[in-house]
């Protein structure tokens, strides 16, 4: 959506494609080597960050919702999308200073006050997680900026996207203990300290050390290969890979770590 | 809303005071005595039950609403919520021969093809656990019936929620690994034997004896009374009870039971 007809549609007769009243907001975490963060984006002419975000199309499930909105801002095709709340106090979405004259001047379209985008809107959150040093964001037709923050720095985040960071990190967090995680965010082959730092990374917190891999090679979703990786004088520790066939298994059908 | 021109008024203004295109559904489990049901309702001329919801009223935040529909069903105020996932599939709140001209004559209103209940829906799904035991189940004025099935002879359901029930249920049970739970479901003095008998019966499997009530125990969200109840010769257990500051603590920070 970016030539201005295409924006006049949206504004002008977006509710017959889009389900109105209800929007998708997506918490994109990036892992990468013991740093974890999260995708940020602007709304033109509007101080602050928020999540990225969009409509569901009319056709659409809301995971393929979710997964489109999430393409489009990362480039990745079919990455693992958790839904985790949905937020709908009233005045969720109100920002101080934006109003229907603004936005009419932003996008260069007549908006009026009971527009479609102006009504009470509920939002879906979804999360998903990925590497982050494989994805060039992309901002979208409403923004300028679309970045990875480190989740320890985070700015006050617009509307109530600072309630949803927290409550996708929870059940993200959660939900660790209970399925697996770990493809596409760590090499094909790795040593047991990087998947440790993986499991210590996400959960923002030390951890016994080795417990999650260990129940993980007891469960047979991640294996010990009979080949070993030279880091160091005396350190070449064992390399491991996951079982996909497992792991899939446990994706489908949940396990119990702790 | 049992009047005529309540009913005219919620078909012909609803929209004004309900927010358009999203509803409310709610699983509530009942429990007592090692059974496990759900509550279910019918819609006026519909073959077959579903689950109780409503529409949220633009003053009220989502929690707010669950609470007043499962309250309208129940009787009961301040019922313990948590809401599991939205629904949002193209074409999941249709019903074979239902249309617009069928619900006219139900409800003894005009209700046309653009109608706001007519139009597409996403529906939000909140789970309760009560004792089925102190509810009276009330209809709505778009049922006749509301009451309580047995989990294991449920019958397949209107719309997308057998689907609701297996999410309901999958989330529930992995939230019994992260939250406590029994208060109000169990006596305020309780066995060892009827906390382990709550877990299994919702959990709908058998269990290591006393791994739930042990960790509670570790925990301190139960504990030993000094205390017996005679139940049979040579049978008289200790009796053990929650501490109630301990469990609230719990609830909102959760834990980790195995």
């Amino acid at each position: 959506m970016n030539t201005q007809r295409e924006i006049n549609d949206f504004f002008n007769t977006g509710y017959k494609r889009y389900v109105p009243h209800v929007s998708i907001d997506c918490a994109i975490f990036g892992y990468h080597e013991r740093q974890l963060k999260i995708l940020l984006i602007n709304i033109k002419s509007v101080e602050g960050m928020c999540l990225p975000g969009g409509y569901i199309k009319r056709t659409e499930t809301l995971t393929e919702a979710a997964g489109r909105i999430v393409e489009e801002r990362t480039g990745i095709k079919n990455l693992f999308l958790q839904q985790f709340k949905t937020f709908g106090d009233p005045g969720r979405a109100t920002v101080r200073g934006m109003d229907e004259k603004k936005l009419s001047k932003i996008f260069g379209v007549r908006i009026e006050k009971n527009n479609w985008i102006m009504d009470q809107t509920i939002s879906i959150g979804f999360y998903a997680i990925t590497d982050f040093s494989q994805v060039k964001p992309k901002p979208d037709f409403m923004s300028e900026f679309c970045k990875w923050y480190d989740i320890d720095q985070l700015p006050h985040l617009l509307f109530d996207h600072d309630e949803m960071v927290k409550e996708a990190l929870h059940t993200m967090r959660l939900q660790l203990y209970h399925y697996p995680i770990g493809i596409n965010l760590l090499p094909e082959k790795f040593t047991l300290t990087e998947i440790h730092a993986l499991y210590e990374t996400l959960l923002g917190k030390k951890l016994d050390i080795r417990n999650f891999p260990k129940k993980l090679m007891f469960l047979g979703v991640i294996k010990k290969l009979n080949e070993k990786i030279n880091i160091g004088p005396h350190r070449s520790p064992f390399l491991y890979k996951f079982d996909k066939v497992k792991y899939n298994k446990a994706l489908k059908e949940g396990i119990i770590l702790d």
